[in-house]
């Protein structure tokens, strides 16, 4: 299956410097393209690959001027980085997709489903899941084996749970959602009262988790039910993998959270934020919108100016924390 | 199903400011409170929402002064926090129990079960969970959908294992124990012998793990068995999610570790010690009784004092860490 | 099963001091060694149980000059942390070997397995295990129960997979690997692109993850796949729980990684290579080979300098951040 790097153009709504006709069959990253290939550059630090590339097509910004010559085919267009998601799309859909089942799975399924459970038109269901009673499951979802659904879940349309995702009872996910392997979802929060004798009591956890449209899950993330009310991850959420969502805590629409990132008991992280790996927000403050949180950095008391960089424990300005650590560094040079 | 604001305050001995007959039907969170709910206060962040709530009652401490006048009916406890979790136990009994299997669940189950395993009456098992050889499972436990116990395997009463627990051969779990989804007991201590060649040999984990009597286990969470003994998580223990407890760790009785946090190999972590989130303990050293670690700081040495407060890396005194904080933050603005 | 301290000598290529003929029947830590145990003294901070233990006899240094007299046989060995290994190898394999299932099961095997997958001889599959269509799994592998197994994925000879590991389509792993419960191999690298009106749109990860040969990864552990391309762990590599590789890292042979560590989108980390608990690095950096990196720490740049000690955020050299940590130390002492 190839196509040719004037129809790519004509998909991205591109230009086009070199030869329109050369054929491309995959993409491939800038360090290992081959002819046959279409890569991408956007970011500066790879630009030496573009002028010795043996890919057939470079995929670029509209920015871009060559330093030196360029043997491939430039394809040229407003943001490389969104084109290269519409494109891998397109190639993406050229492979096979799932299949369904075959009449004897259909007829004697492996998988094991609760009276009071409606599945959806069109979703597909591997062997060994479990489904409670009193489910809902939309249509067009795949649910890939060995998951467990508990009673009383709701799943919207189009959602993709890979193997082994577990969604406690009364939980809610919506539409068009991905939940990677091994992710937990309406898990009890940590609740204990303690007691006179230095013991705890725990605090049953009466409330449940919900998941939005459009929310992406990575593998082994937790997001615990709420003591009451709910646990809500916003529309537009991605959360990587291993992250900690606590009980109450709101994660408002399309913030990301990288990998091994958390927020404690019912913080409120605002919209369109961005937290760096293994960061983490401490219990019951609030985060201002578009804020951004480095790597490995705790915010412990409520943001209210939204747009900020933040960076170290307690998180402060990032270039501040930067300034603070140079000097920090410096110390260590200093006579004693 | 209601309850009156009276009927509440004489299970939790309470007191009453208000009308005594109000009806209440489900608690909720104060923020949220509606006619026919209880709320809790014991936050004072909180404090305005008591003015403005529409809860039909709220629970108090007995130490509490309003400033304003509280429409609803107030429950004056000596402890707002050990009688929310009375309460809340209340109200989820008030929820009907689990499903016990229907006939023909229990004439072909869809689990699986070794040679010499006995299960204890009243211990329910889901679909596709499997139990190896040798494993004496007690009472009233619950064991949800696709866990996998391997071979001698032995766990208490009226323990709890939620979806996707791995249990591995020769662990031991005790009684009224909590473990939550894809949470894993007992894998391989992360031990190797270094070669001549800089690559690494296998040092075989021969031991077991132990998790003692009212110990409850985040989702995720890991347990490695000992190299040689046991791992030991101690009674009534917290771990929350995607926590690391390391071959040979103690645990000591009562102690709570929050989210993300770490015991590194052969550390001892004392009894009610309290670790925040992302914090962890390297290996080989132990740690005194009623420790307090704040989130994402590093105990390095020996703590032989009891009580303390630690936070940074390695963990110092918190206050101390705090002060000389706010001097590195301060060296940003200093002129070079 | 009982073995003389002589014959462990020998098998060790170790002298003996003291009763050549005690009977040995079990390995234990040297501080709970009881007559008939054999222990290890390897760690300094441990001198003290070798004057005091009860076992029979106890493995030593070959420079180890003692003390104090020692009651247990001693057998002195180049190096006694490999020869704890070879030890304990000798006395695992004495342990019965697992059950390769009976009758019943094979002819009615409870797992279930796609078209055109092939399972090499001598290979065991556990219950409710699923594997996909046109897979390759070597022989004289064990796939304990409940774990899920995706299209098109190759393994190789020797490797065991404990409960509930996921493997993504596509994904390679190796021979002699172990994979621990619940670690996840080939879930999508975290990768999307901004659109205008802030949302993310996902990039879709059409590459592959692979795990080489003799690789151990922790219970929990992510290795997402490559956008493009693979995410490579090379020969040798040991990961420990709860660790995250993101997409296109690539992780050098013999590097060990340690808990809850992590390296970010396009890392590329070198051979040999040592990382603390909680580390991490961030993406699209290089780290040269034989770098140690402390607990907690990230590394921020590349590092081209083989051999360094590095601790801090960013991660700078180890001895220079303790000097530097003094004076911050120092710092909530002084006057204001």
């Amino acid at each position: 299956m190839e196509i040719t790097a004037r129809e790519i153009a004509q998909k991205l709504n591109g230009e086009i410097a070199g030869d329109p006709e050369v054929r491309i069959s995959a993409p491939a990253r800038i360090e290992y393209g081959k002819p046959g290939n279409i890569c991408f550059f956007a970011n500066p630090k790879y630009e030496h690959y573009v002028y010795t590339s043996k890919a057939s097509a470079i995929l670029v910004n509209r920015s871009f001027v060559p330093a030196r010559p360029v043997a491939a085919t430039m394809i040229k267009v407003d943001d490389a980085y969104q084109a290269v998601a519409v494109l891998l799309e397109y190639f993406q859909s050229l492979k096979k997709s799932r299949r369904r089942g075959g009449l004897l799975s259909r007829l004697f399924p492996r998988y094991s489903k609760g009276r009071g459970t409606h599945v959806g038109k069109g979703t597909w269901i591997g062997d060994f899941v479990t489904i409670g009673r009193n489910c809902t499951i939309g249509r067009n979802c795949t649910i890939h084996p060995n998951v467990s659904i508990a009673d009383n879940v709701t799943i919207g349309d189009d959602t993709v749970l890979y193997a082994g995702v577990r969604i406690y009872s009364d939980c809610k996910v919506g539409s068009r959602c991905i939940l990677h392997s091994n992710c937990v979802i309406g898990s009890d929060g940590f609740g204990f009262a303690p007691q006179d004798d230095g013991s705890y009591r725990k605090i049953p956890q009466m409330g449940n988790a919900v998941i939005e449209d459009d929310v992406e899950i990575g593998a082994g993330t937790c997001v615990d039910r709420a003591t009451m009310g709910s646990t809500i991850v916003h529309n537009g959420v991605k959360l990587d993998n291993l992250c900690q969502i606590a009980h109450n805590v709101e994660v408002g629409a399309h913030t990301v959270m990288a990998a091994e990132s958390g927020a404690a008991g019912s913080a409120k992280i605002g919209e369109y934020c961005m937290f760096g790996g293994n960061s983490m927000v401490v219990g019951h403050i609030s985060v201002a919108d578009h804020t951004t949180l480095a790597a490995d950095s705790v915010i412990t008391k409520t943001i209210r100016k939204s747009g900020q960089t933040l960076m170290g424990y307690p998180a402060m300005d990032a270039d501040k924390y930067k300034k603070a650590y140079v000097r920090f560094r410096q110390a260590a040079e200093e006579k004693e």
